[in-house]
């Protein structure tokens, strides 16, 4: 498919109220109808959190993977590591998070779905999933979409 | 370089078959050969795998690397976990793979890789790499070139 | 917001000398001031490191927490594994630095953030860090502002 015009660009902040210090919540619906959205015939959707210890991933939504996720990320970033950032010697942080921020940069805080005739372009089994992981709090995520 | 223009997008889906359960495949060729790459004076490539079990990475295309990517995916993420998605007790899932899904998740499925003048932007060791990761199947790779 | 366009675009490449083997450098302001970012009312900027051996993140730019994602990527993919790409049998690299380029897929290399209004769109804590891996070197991150 070719396609020569002018872009249009919308752009939303997504209010994400969390109620669980970890916890995975699914939002493809909440973007896919997004204005503008449907008036895409080719772009994107860049969904980028506004925060360094939440995380965002293109992936299955089931329980059971959902709580391996978290599972996952404590094996791999261990929790009770000796970090500065949660150190008063060495930090002014004393949410003694550390943990939360390495394990959003191990998930990635942007994404980027393409848009094709008004609807996301996701795998049958794909879905956005935003990762809390220092809740419970109000989350902000910025979504632009761009296209044509 | 500045340029101000209307926009281009071309989209194609490749096909990818795999053969073995891990498997790295070395798309950049095919990619750098799709339709309107060359029409490209400024843009981007939306490279977006449509699964849940594949990830994308940009990295050197060495033999010995890719046999070391996979050996570090099965460190970082156990093979061996006691995984819910696993357990038909939490899971409708019978492919009992819990661990392709964790490792996609640590990879990513998308990756974007400017455009400049019909060419993609790399660096000398830089190699669009796809993770096959519960393979053989054949993958579908959604791709968007969008640009000026 | 809605806007409806022509699209542009301005390319940089900067240079990071870094100075140190793992080394950490914040380089939003470095980026925010960047050629076109003031003209661009929406849009996102592309920042795209050109080496398999750095990384690029978006997180907080505190003293300890920077020493904590090294710490932390020393755990997730420990230095002394038996790697092809460090052994002479399987590899023509001499730098034995396969730990750079696994911790490098670990935390990837390129990142997109959005711009407002000529600013970069960014939570109160969120920088962009670049990760030397290997170093010192000189590096060079291409960098392409687009939007309308």
């Amino acid at each position: 498919m070719r396609t020569l015009a002018a872009m249009k660009v919308v752009t939303t902040t997504l209010a994400v109220p969390t109620r669980e210090r970890i916890e995975i919540q699914d939002l493809t619906d909440r973007i896919a109808e997004l204005p503008g959205v449907d008036e895409i015939a080719h772009g994107a959707v860049l969904i980028h959190s506004l925060h360094t210890t939440t995380g965002l991933v293109l992936n299955e939504h089931q329980d059971a993977l959902l709580h391996d996720i978290a599972t996952m990320l404590q094996k791999a970033v261990p929790e009770d590591g000796a970090y500065r950032h949660n150190d008063p010697a060495y930090s002014d942080c004393n949410r003694a998070n550390a943990w939360s921020h390495l394990s959003a940069i191990f998930l990635g805080q942007t994404l980027q779905v393409p848009i094709e005739q008004g609807r996301l372009v996701l795998g049958t089994w794909q879905r956005v999933l935003f990762c809390e992981l220092d809740g419970p709090q109000t989350r902000r995520i910025y979504v632009q979409v761009m296209g044509v």
